[in-house]
């Protein structure tokens, strides 16, 4: 038996572990799922025979140590910044490493050592990053290699609620980490690129320049930008591409809706809020508005962002509760953004019955034989349930397939990497098409960055 | 003959200077004008028989000892950050100092060593602060002397283009640091309390939460909060007003205007923007709207900012030469403001013919005798030219009485101090006054915070 150990048993390990289970008899696979919490450890083995359940504290050297030692192969899915020690042992013992997180700067300083060891570390191999990294590099590739010059490359990606489970005005719940998405877009200015011209978006503006995206069978989407557009602009060898662009994908309205919050000051995570403990909903929200002795705290909203009496945006900020003085943050010395996630939370936490939905589509605008054309790549994932969620199965599946196929010898170019060359996106993106994870293409005229164009 | 040393000879210094030397025979003064340029300094000596000019490095230990060592008093004109080791040749060679500047940490340590010293370390005695501390303090002083409780304070302050001067769009021209106007508002919500509520106001709603102030004999004024409203509650002794609020005087229709630039993100000091040096207005312009191969910059423009057919909006945009594609930039690795305030210095900055203005205005809420009653307090100074300006003024005497009253023992408390005292404000205020810093008060029955009323 090879034994794969896999450290953090948390909800994006749900469909990784599922995966490796159902193929531990035919692949000879012993899985040990190590957790802080070694309840959740064996909640997560499923009662398989191959599964072995263990308590590990990752801040205690032996222990750590000790699993790495017996496994053949590691997966870490522990937050991004607590890979480092257990990639560092893995050089020590030897063992190749896989994680879904962006490469920190401590991990690709360990490069030299895993090929001189002659070991995979594969990174970014989740959803976003991973399969983004995976579907995008297959179709430039495919371009180039018929000769084409890119043009453009436009990249979405967003956590959505499954239509079935889509019940509020504001079409979304949470299905991921909630801070992140009030902090979403704070930090600096939007920076891409849109044919050849540098564009900068400021965090007030970021969420009233959309564009919008259609996806056949699911409907209309917009996405708006991240701050990172340029960041693989290199690693896809788009250095002359003169149109980049990444964005986050939501169900039409939120962006509009929840630049509300922007301009209010709601997300705001800077400053701590007085007495933000036993301050009411309706205490919360006045506290972004003008003081006045009578005018209510609705109609100095409707004011001063301009809302109409028969605007459904209105419907947005009543859904949530934000009028309410009945309901109290209770919040010690919160921000802004801690309280605005509270009360988010109230309304957007998925419900036991509900599912989750992944969206991604890219674009790639090129020229070849002298003639524009763009492709348009296309991909919804949902949810099985709250265990195997479209998030734990684009996150886990990849990250699953990936160390099996560095286990078995075929992926096994050695170093720091993220998923970009042939021999290793290839195999995993059509195994994860058997999963329904699944990329729909269209080739069509050369669009262009022209938003009343497209759709 | 007593030897005043002023280190500093910049813009500030003039008025300063002016004062002493005028005083200088009756007063039995030498004034030392001390500046790393020898020729600033010499010019401002106006070859005044009482004056010397000498070139000081105040980075030069031997320089900035042997020059405060043969002083009777120092008065430090330095940025801020240089005041500290000022001061602690102050403490050593047992002299007396002055300065315009915030008390900063490294400052305030000094005032045991001050007080054993007896020495007088007074700061904060400029414009803002400075005469705000002492026309603030001594209406609040006289309410409670006769028995009163504050409710309400606020507070005002800008400095601005006099009348005769103001010929653009915006009613503004440069007065003093340009980076700071550009800046002004970032780096966090601006707080303060109405009626006892806390308020919170964003960068990005900032400029639109502005209330009016009418001046007699000048007209509509309008203020936008600053950050730092609650900073001085203890220090006036307002731990229990309702009412805290200290905000920045501009022509009406002036933060409207500029909110354009921040909605735009033209006011952002966190990035570089790529090839700023040979990018010209238009492309500055171009580089924070969408991408439209067709669409002009103009229409965009106008979209983006909803700004109709007939606004005057748009003719503050067109002075300010923001579509011209002839002027280049022509700063390297410049971020957003540094470009923007390059722009509007072609347009606001002071002509030789020019005159600046000060206006400032108090409003002290407060219960007397079981009825709510309200003063308002203002002041506006005219700057004479572009050397004695209003600024200048302002600034520097309050600074030149505070140094003679410091050096005849008439203000002789010791320690690290602001003028919120009897014993310095009266006398102070009371010399202002004779050079045209005069504050009109004006009773009248409580308004509160009640902005359709007030006016």
């Amino acid at each position: 038996m090879r034994q794969i150990l896999i450290i953090g048993a948390g909800r994006s390990a749900s469909s990784l572990i599922q995966y490796l289970l159902g193929k531990s008899d035919s692949e000879q696979l012993k899985i040990v799922i190590a957790d802080l919490s070694l309840e959740l450890a064996q909640k997560k083995t499923s009662k398989h025979p191959n599964a072995q359940a263990i308590a590990l504290d990752i801040f205690v050297d032996s222990q750590r140590k000790a699993a790495i030692e017996k496994a053949d192969i590691v997966i870490s899915m522990l937050p991004a910044h607590l890979h480092i020690e257990v990639a560092r042992d893995c050089i020590v013992y030897k063992k190749s490493l896989v994680t879904a997180s962006y490469i920190s700067d401590a991990m690709q300083e360990l490069d030299a050592a895993a090929k001189e060891n002659n070991l995979v570390f594969m990174n970014e191999i989740g959803l976003d990053p991973g399969i983004d990294h995976m579907s995008a590099m297959k179709v430039i590739d495919e371009i180039r290699d018929k000769g084409g010059k890119m043009l453009l490359f436009e990249s979405f990606c967003g956590g959505l609620v499954a239509p079935e489970s889509d019940n509020n005005f504001w079409n979304y719940k949470f299905t991921w980490a909630p801070r992140n998405v009030v902090l979403a877009g704070q930090g600096g200015a939007a920076k891409f690129i849109q044919e050849g011209s540098y564009k900068y978006i400021p965090y007030c503006n970021l969420f009233r320049r959309t564009e919008f995206l259609d996806v056949e069978g699911y409907g209309r989407f917009e996405g708006y930008s991240n701050r990172d557009s340029l960041k693989y602009r290199s690693v896809y060898g788009l250095d002359d591409v003169l149109t980049l662009y990444r964005g986050t994908i939501r169900r039409v309205g939120f962006s509009k809706a929840w630049n509300m919050f922007v301009q209010l000051g709601m997300t705001d995570d800077s400053y701590i809020m007085e007495d933000s403990e036993n301050m009411s909903y309706r205490q919360f929200t006045n506290a972004f508005l003008p003081y006045h002795p009578t005018d209510s705290v609705e109609i100095k909203m409707r004011l001063i962002l301009k809302i109409d009496q028969d605007d459904i945006m209105w419907d947005k900020l009543l859904e949530l509760s934000l009028f309410n003085d009945k309901k109290i943050v209770g919040l010690k010395n919160a921000t802004p953004a801690q309280i605005l996630e509270k009360i988010l939370s109230d309304s957007w936490t998925l419900q036991p019955e509900d599912k989750d939905m992944i969206v991604m589509y890219h674009k790639f605008g090129f020229e070849l034989n002298g003639v524009k054309q763009q492709i348009d790549s296309k991909m919804v994932c949902l949810g099985d349930d709250q265990t195997y969620t479209a998030m734990a199965k684009t996150v886990g599946l990849p990250v699953a397939i990936a160390t099996l196929q560095i286990l078995n010898g075929k992926i096994k170019t050695p170093g720091v990497q993220l998923p970009i060359n042939k021999e290793v996106y290839l195999p995993i993106l059509k195994e994860l098409e058997e999963h329904g994870v699944m990329f729909h293409e269209q080739t069509m005229p050369y669009l262009g960055y022209r938003p009343d164009a497209v759709s």
